[in-house]
Parts: structure tokens; C-alpha cells; sequence
């Protein structure tokens, strides 16, 4: 069990114990799958499940009222989908899946009973929730105060660290589905914009964005640029032993 | 104990019992006293304490590598300062008083102990949790997609529900401690301009800002300008029941 991805993530909180780990297993009774491109998450919808994400990519998003969308997040093996709406009214947000996934479905008792089993797996749960949110922070700040080529090449270390942590990724690149129309709706870019900064990037020799793939060309170099600090993904080992 | 703004708050997603509210009731041990203009949760600091927010207001936000700031976003009574913070290695963003306040101090075992004794408050913190996401998503679809007027007019909005929910505000309007100089930090916008766009709304004889006071004029044609609906406050009463 701690070789799926949301044990590998939880493991960088706090190191489970057997019963712990049993817990979390419950959680993963309902499996379902999903196809690219058909929401699973609805916003304005009751009674919305929450799912975790076992395999494949989805992104997570707003629609205004004009029709106008705004992407919150992509979510990646091991992140919950729509864990807000399953403890609100009414889903505030969509999310559609970006490839075919395979995820488990989970209800407010279902989380009830797991939280009932164990104090330390709420809180693990309550940092992952956590971890989420310094992300949207990270967004928040990107859009308001980077510029956008330090806005795009900080947002791809954050999806490459994400990635590293459940085992997908490396300081050399990763597996990558998403178009440059998600990156732009990401990062608030027009598709001119978006392909502009990566190119500027790829002739810098910092990073190659490719169908299918993001090359870090170095690493380093990109990490100065884009003054990327990952103390907000908390990924150095658990606090809770 | 219900009386308290957070119990107030909490009320709004779950019914609390007897034991629950002696269970919230223990982690109100430590009292202190926080002086306006100096933080309290630290950016970059370990081992970082959280708090409830009892009385007066407060300010979270990043500091960039430059010195550049972004407000994420404001407390009020009943809300948790930097509860991220207690949960991860490195505080990821930094907390200032407003106004003086009174908090309660909360470490991680004590967040332990309370989900130990109750599960139902755990959920209810994680409820608590998922609404400060639900904000700082709307902060980010407010500097990505709404035009500065109606973002200036959604933010308020958003704040009079908050307050309305701990029994502060109304439609009327609500008492603000705020300058333009924090609304500027928060919706990305210059002071010239904050000041425009709220001279605006006032000249529509939608909403008048003064030092000390927000007024709502005309809240229905403001919240029908601003297209704010409150969905994602998630305050319509209790879930669990």
C-alpha cells in the first residue's frame, strides 16, 4: 500500500503504522475510471464524491459566469479530486480528466470511518489539503507578481517536484500531458504569450517543452531563474515520526 | 463555547455535540496578545506555532526574493493563522496583525489530541481548511479573470459574508480596519488605481469605503455587478448533522 502514489505522499508527512496503513487502504474500496475530457467533479453540484487519483493526469478549474475558465491545478497520481466539494453544499469548482484515469471513489463516511480509525491519518489528510492550498498560494502569487517567463518556468520545477515525490519525475524532466492551451489557462497567457516564453526558454538552454514532454536542460540554471523554493511542497521527509 | 467565532464558524458545517465542543474548548489552553504591525507566523521559520484568531484582524502573505509582497489574504475572528505552518517543516508564508489581537496558540500536539478525541472536529477543521483554499482559488480567478472594478467589489463582498457568518457584518456593511494600501497588496493593483476603482463604486452609489467602514449602498446591484455568489463560502448550516 505505501508503494501507491497517495502513500508515498502521505509518507513524506508522517511515517504510517500498520493500522495506519490499514485505514488508508480503506479508503480505496470504489475503483472507477474515467475518460480524458469528461468531468468526474461538477461545479454547483451536491453531493459530489471526492476521488483519488491513482493514474493519470486531471486538471482541476473554474468556469465565470461569462464563460470564461480559469485553471486552479493539475493533479497527478496520489492527489485528491474534489476533497473541498465532498465537505461543502455545492461542488465550487470542476475537474475533468486530462488522460484516461483510474481513481477510487470516496464519501463523506468514508472519510468519517477513516478519521474515525486514526487521529494522525487526519492530520496527514489535513496537511495534503494543506499542501494544496500553499500551491494555489504559489499560483496566486505567479500570477500577481512574476513575469511570465519566471511564472511558467517556476510552475514546471513545482510540477516536476510534485512528480519526483510520487516517483515520476527527476531533475532531468518528466512524462508530461498537458498542451500549452492548459499551460496558458494555468498561468493566465494567451497562446502567443505561452509560446513565446517557452521557446525562450528552450533557447536558453533551461528547458525543452515538447508533446508528451518537459526536458529540464539545466536544472540549476532554471531553478536560479525562476527563484524556485520548494519549502512550500514540504517534501523533506516527515514531521511526524 | 458556541458563542466563540470559531465554534460559530465550525457551526456552519457541523452540528457540534457536547463532547466536540469540550473537545474545541481544549484547544483554546493558551491565550495571548498580539500587537498590530508585528507577525506572528513567520516565512521561513520551523517549528512555527498556529492560532486562532479571537478578536481583531490580521494579514497573511509571501515575500518575495525582490521584497515584493503579496497579501493572500485577510483573518478575521474565528479563522486559524498559519495552520499550515504548524504542519509542515518550514512556514511557507507569514502572518501580521492588522489590528492588536488576542489568539490562542495551537502546536501540533495539540491539534493531535483534539482529533484524537473527536473525528467529527477533525473534519471540521479540515472543513475550515478547504474554505481558506475556496478563497485564495477565488483570489486567484479574481487577479486572473475579473476586471479591477468587479475584483474590488468581489473581494468586499466576500469579506462582509465572512464577517456575517461570526456575527460582524451584514448588508449593510461591516467595520474595516483595512487601508487601500492592503486592498492594493491584495488584488495586484496600484494605489492610483485602487483608489479609482473605489471611487467608482461609490460615484454608482454602490459602495462607499472610509477609514473604519465599509457600506454597502446597494448590495444587490453590487453582488449583481460583481456576479459574487457565495457558493463557495459554503455557510448555508450543517452538513453533518
Amino acid at each position: 500500500m505505501q508503494n501507491t502514489a497517495l502513500g508515498r505522499k502521505l509518507g513524506a508527512f508522517v511515517a504510517l503504522s500498520a493500522p495506519e496503513i490499514s485505514a488508508l487502504e480503506s479508503l480505496h474500496k470504489r475503483r472507477r475510471t474515467f475518460v480524458a475530457g469528461r468531468d468526474l467533479v461538477h461545479q454547483g453540484q451536491s453531493e459530489q464524491a471526492a476521488y483519488i487519483l491513482a493514474s493519470g493526469w486531471a486538471v482541476s478549474y473554474k468556469i465565470m459566469e461569462d464563460g470564461q475558465r480559469q485553471i486552479v491545478d493539475f493533479q497527478i497520481p496520489g492527489d485528491f479530486l474534489g476533497l473541498r466539494s465532498v465537505l461543502f453544499h455545492l461542488s465550487d469548482h470542476s475537474v475533468e480528466p486530462v488522460t484516461n484515469i483510474d481513481v477510487t471513489e470516496i464519501l463523506l463516511p468514508d472519510l468519517l470511518d477513516a478519521f474515525s480509525r486514526t487521529p494522525r491519518l487526519a492530520m496527514a489528510i489535513l496537511w495534503a489539503a494543506s499542501r494544496d492550498e500553499a500551491m494555489v498560494v504559489e499560483h496566486l502569487v505567479g500570477i500577481g507578481r512574476r513575469e511570465a517567463t519566471e511564472r511558467m518556468a517556476h510552475f514546471l520545477l513545482e510540477l516536476g517536484a510534485r512528480l519526483a515525490l510520487v516517483g515520476m519525475g527527476s531533475k532531468a524532466g518528466f512524462d508530461c500531458p498537458l498542451t500549452q492551451y492548459h499551460l496558458a489557462d494555468a498561468l493566465g497567457l494567451s497562446a502567443v504569450h505561452t509560446n513565446r516564453v517557452l521557446r525562450k526558454l528552450r533557447e536558453w538552454g533551461m528547458l525543452t517543452f515538447r508533446s508528451g514532454t518537459v526536458r529540464f536542460d539545466d536544472y540549476d540554471r532554471l531553478a536560479e531563474f525562476a527563484k524556485f523554493d520548494p519549502t512550500y511542497l514540504d517534501q523533506t521527509g516527515p514531521l511526524l515520526k
